[in-house]
């Protein structure tokens, strides 16, 4: 089957229509398709650039381009519709039905959804990321009272990645703590989360993936044994218990579908870029 | 002016109705939204439980909601479109056409576009960002040969959360290196930086910005005076002129920007999810 080639197009940094067109292609498992993403195109100039380089690969192609496009200003538009392609433009789609509902005017401006337009939710998001890296497996600083969440968990069961998610897409504050001997051999979890106890998320994973991701790590050793991870995830799950605390296995999920698993459990509010 | 519900409705994690939702009401400024964010719709009584929820606000506020959703399956689907409200829909609206385009079915399984449906990419992501930690800073492994891109900047120049950023979003391994008095007195970069010289790419940002993102840190002392802050950037612009090193300005731009200048300026391949 002939590759298609997709065009990702924005005024901005391409992230919606790449988000948009990655959620549409994958309902299409069968077919190949070659990415290319054409950001910041906020100039006639550079319109017609993306418009040529739209119809050569259309011209050298066995199949015609797929175009998402997320320009907001009518005239780089009118531009880039003249290329040769299946143009998916969500303006185009979804901008006069919203237009009608608001009985608003958008404003054209290049969009700024993934801008500084509201520069107190990003700045949210930086300190959010920064106290996601202090807070990081149980780390010096150890604020957990000004946490949104606490993840615990077994060394690799991906607390650190889903903290850093969560900061930056949402900008909640997460921190993480790691799940040892300490904790195992004691029974229970040390007070200064018990303090926080509405906070705590668990996360769990199938001890073969634990041991794989494990022995990337350190081939050889107790840590990555069938015995120690068999051990520590068990303990672990005996502590959730224990404590009530939801939990989820992530050994099928992706960070975003952990983060969103934890916001909709926890009811922590998504801190959102508009 | 009367607030409007916003909702975000998806049988995933809702990143993508919510993305292409922001993209476009910030092209409505004038505007107040309350958002509602309702993910892993995957069953018939949740799909009805969703239903209800927006009729209830139908009921209650002055104008009826507005509902973004990415549901791939119709019985879904119609649970919803029964809802009160505006329904603006990407499959709805996308889908057809490129079912069309490609002569293909879609799988019509739960969307997977924030999901592992590709192990080897999702895997990528992961490991990428395990590099942005171990190498943040300027930190101890130091593997840059593997890196794709090693920014440098003046501390708090926004190296830590761009880095993060391409690799969380794009699987790009992203190192930091700081740009402190050892490299301004000796006025040149270390060896083990100018190996790797095409793949260095600069962050600068303006004094005054950099003071305050200072100041909240540390509120006294030489970290956030104004000379320090002016000397540590004049030199950086001297070093990123000496060895012709591509860089940008942070100080308008949010993480999103920053991430995809430096992808468009040096052609790294975003290793996308799909």
């Amino acid at each position: 089957m002939a590759e298609r080639t997709v065009f990702f197009l924005s005024d901005q940094t391409g992230v919606t229509a790449e988000t948009l067109g990655h959620s549409l292609l994958t309902q299409f498992s069968g077919q190949e398709f070659r990415h290319v993403t054409l950001p910041f195109i906020d100039s006639v100039d550079k319109a017609r650039e993306a418009a040529a380089r739209i119809d050569g690969v259309s011209a050298s192609d066995a199949a015609r381009p797929i175009i998402f496009s997320t320009l907001v200003q009518d005239q780089f538009r009118d531009i880039i519709r003249e290329a040769s392609g299946l143009h998916l433009d969500i303006f185009d789609a979804f901008l006069g039905p919203l237009e009608h509902e608001l009985d608003a005017k958008p404003t054209q401006e290049p969009g700024r959804a993934h801008g500084m337009s509201n520069i107190g939710a990003y700045m949210n998001r930086i300190e959010a990321t920064n106290f996601a890296l202090a807070n990081d497996d149980g780390g010096i600083t150890r604020n957990y009272e000004v946490a949104d969440v606490v993840l615990l968990g077994v060394s690799r069961s991906g607390k650190t990645p889903t903290c850093l998610y969560l900061a930056l897409q949402y900008g909640v504050y997460a921190a993480n703590y790691p799940l040892t001997d300490e904790e195992f051999e004691a029974g229970k979890l040390p007070d200064l989360l018990l303090k926080q106890r509405r906070k705590l998320f668990g996360l769990t994973i199938r001890p073969e993936r634990l041991r794989q991701i494990r022995r990337e790590r350190r081939s050889v050793g107790r840590y990555s044994s069938v015995q120690q991870v068999r051990y520590e995830l068990r303990e672990a799950e005996k502590l959730f218990k224990r404590y009530n605390i939801p939990h989820v296995d992530t050994t099928e999920f992706s960070i975003e579908e952990i983060a969103s698993r934890i916001l909709d459990s926890t009811g922590v509010e998504r801190r959102v870029r508009t």
